[in-house]
């Protein structure tokens, strides 16, 4: 019982409360850290080819820990049961996504990697990013971004909406003006859209861009006018945040302060 | 009479003043961005040619929507009238500029695609978004935009005008640096204007970039000085319609605790 | 004298004094505009070629139309003599940047287009757009903007250092890594800073970009960590101008509000 | 005595306590610039073969010159000593690190230029520019600003930590998407991370860009949602170092009133 008790305190004790991660969550974020980024690595096939067996023996490893952590958490969660029996704090548990995110993580670690050509499964352990998230203040800071986004969602969808229009309007023109001259690029609005959308982010990959000096000066007066646009949700994305950021730092200075 | 005015309550009723869409206008919300959609799509011929038979009668739908709407629109508009004939109001009503384009998308809608290579003919159905516009809290929120802008009108034409100042001696530098060298690309300035624009608003497509030292290092001096000044007027747009946003939603809120 | 007075007013009357321009001011600002749009499309061969005699007489127009100004500017001017002879205020006012560029415009606009291979002669005539800083509104926002620059040259001043310095790692770093693989686009650090300049300002044309696994890593770290430092100076020049204008626009509505 | 005091002074006089620069500290800015500009252009074979031994003799005087400014600080540090031997101060002193970059620098600078092609060692000159840090205003603004970014580390973190989760999920899109069209550019999840970042930092080479429709609609999502998130940083960056100038100005302006 005392050993469920302190398996439970390291692997649940939510650093949001207490603002200190335990020594076992440290251990975790750094394995998690780990795993992603030797699944990353393993894609390219001039560094897994040659240590095909390494990566094997490393996957198995990461796989084994979060096995073995997700047994741990199902076992030692029983102590949030209290009067119930522990087999229903149990389900309880098993049922919220991130415990789910868990198990499909576990079972494509644990997956062969016999079948490695399959490389979709691969890229489903990338989702163990996903297990970040539980972690303490990272945990709090999204929820803060997430109330700061729903908190300008009206001015994000004017501005979003504008810059549809803007997009569209511009893939039209250039669909009007050079349709003949490029069919591939622009010979249809959906293709011209494409042509529009580097255009307006400002990536700019040069792939499609217009030849005609009548293409040429619509996509002039679409780039000049729409960049501003096409930021603008962004901006305003990044300002909610900030502002939000600086609340929270706020309420603990006035927290601490208190105390 | 009950019949006409509950039918003009369904397509008249503006959001702004209730703060809610009536049943209807959320079904027209829908039918526009499908139409627009079905537009879009219906250029990329490879989609298109094998649907051929779909794509008309979508339009055809979409076209009868919208023509059942125009007609119960002037119908019901006579609700408006008061003490003077019906006629008046309708007349008055058929002239305001959305009704103009309710009617230009009507008459686009239903014009057979068996003209289907006058390719700019599907274009004008785009502008059915212009509908959008109709629609309460989107129109309010456009209004403010346009009041924002008016407000910085003076901000915006200086720096306007700076940027059209760099954008030309950025152009004039590379004209003068590499005519001989880029005939194609820099051969006259309003050739190198494509050069300058592409460049200062950081799209960088790579058609046209200096080749000679000399005009490496203008170009060098351009960017770096201009990048600031061409996105000015964009980020001054910015920041008055975040403002503008910000003092509605106060006004908003003041109105609520008033209530 | 009653003529040369009102010639006076017409063409020296500042607006930023009476917030109006003059009948003449305003033809003048059109033909300003007309002359630049002119000589800028004049250097387009295709267009330039089959309507060189309309060139050349639109040119000669204008020409004429400086001229007279200019004459008409020295000749009313000595209504600002006061008790000297005439001559002083005309040579006080010739000497003065503005008349000295409306001077060599005037002779560059005059000058044949015989010898229209010279094409450096014609852009000299671009500089006219200078004259449009005569013009009050214009010229009061202008001052205002080098006062905000001045008012914050320091953190221009530190934040273009940085800037330099990552441009200057940014290039070495890759001068390293690529300079014998790519000694064209890496082979020296100047031929780098290329490189650096449109890789950090984001408009990467594609002309110069790694292409080892080296130098994609490092130029991936240039990349993220420097395109925030590289917009800094911009962005603070435009807080600044901002800011400059709405205290302007304040002292305004003050000085209305006092009346 | 007096002349050690006098060459201290020269020397070491801190620009941020007087708000001054000594002459000589004037001059090694100077030297230093000098110096650096030096380096770099002495990579460019163009340049550098041709004037071979002005570039030897330039870099001789450049490493003179520091040599003898090393060996004077060196001299003069034991005005610091107070009751201890001069040699404890001078040691303290010799172990500071801009006091080993400075002896990396001398030492590098009087590298006999014969090891032209040990390019390396060129480079090392860079860190020349290190120096530039010792002077006053500069170092209080690095200061400044590297506590700024230490004020908002926790935005910071959370930000940068989005930005790598979107251009990790950017990334794993596209290398599932084009992994069998486009092997080299897609072909693994790093390869693919080249195109994420040189994408979402808006640089857009164009050397990898997705073909297939699937590709390029996904590459459109990420572009338009990813953006914002990968400016984030950079803009809390900018304006953290914003606010502590403002604030920096602002003391210093209570202190002038004070006095």
């Amino acid at each position: 019982m005392g050993l469920r008790r302190h398996v439970y305190h390291q692997l649940f004790a939510r650093a949001d409360r207490s603002d200190k991660l335990t020594l076992f969550n440290r251990f975790m974020i750094v394995v998690i850290l780990a795993a992603v980024a030797v699944t990353i690595v393993a894609t390219e096939p001039k560094i897994f080819r040659p240590h095909r067996e390494l990566f094997i023996a490393l996957e198995m490893t990461f796989g084994l820990i979060f096995g073995v952590e997700y047994v741990g958490r199902i076992w030692s969660v029983a102590e949030e049961a209290g009067d119930e029996p522990a087999w229903k704090a149990r389900l309880r548990f098993m049922v919220t996504p991130l415990a789910l995110i868990d198990l499909i993580v576990v079972v494509a670690a644990l997956m062969p990697f016999f079948f490695s050509d399959v490389a979709l499964l691969r890229i489903v352990r990338l989702i163990r990013l996903a297990a970040l998230a539980k972690f303490g203040r990272f945990s709090a800071a999204l929820r803060e971004l997430v109330r700061a986004l729903a908190e300008r969602r009206y001015e994000l969808l004017v501005t979003m909406a504008l810059a549809a229009c803007l997009l569209l309007f511009g893939a039209s023109s250039l669909y009007w003006a050079e349709r003949h001259v490029q069919p591939d690029a622009f010979g249809s609005i959906p293709r011209a859209l494409w042509w529009a959308i580097i255009t307006l982010t400002t990536v700019g990959y040069g792939d499609a861009s217009p030849i005609t000096p009548l293409g040429k000066f619509l996509a002039s007066i679409v780039a000049l006018s729409g960049i501003g646009l096409v930021a603008m949700p962004t901006g305003i994305m990044a300002s909610a945040f900030s502002d939000a950021m600086q609340r929270q730092r706020g309420a603990e200075e006035d927290k601490q302060t208190d105390t």
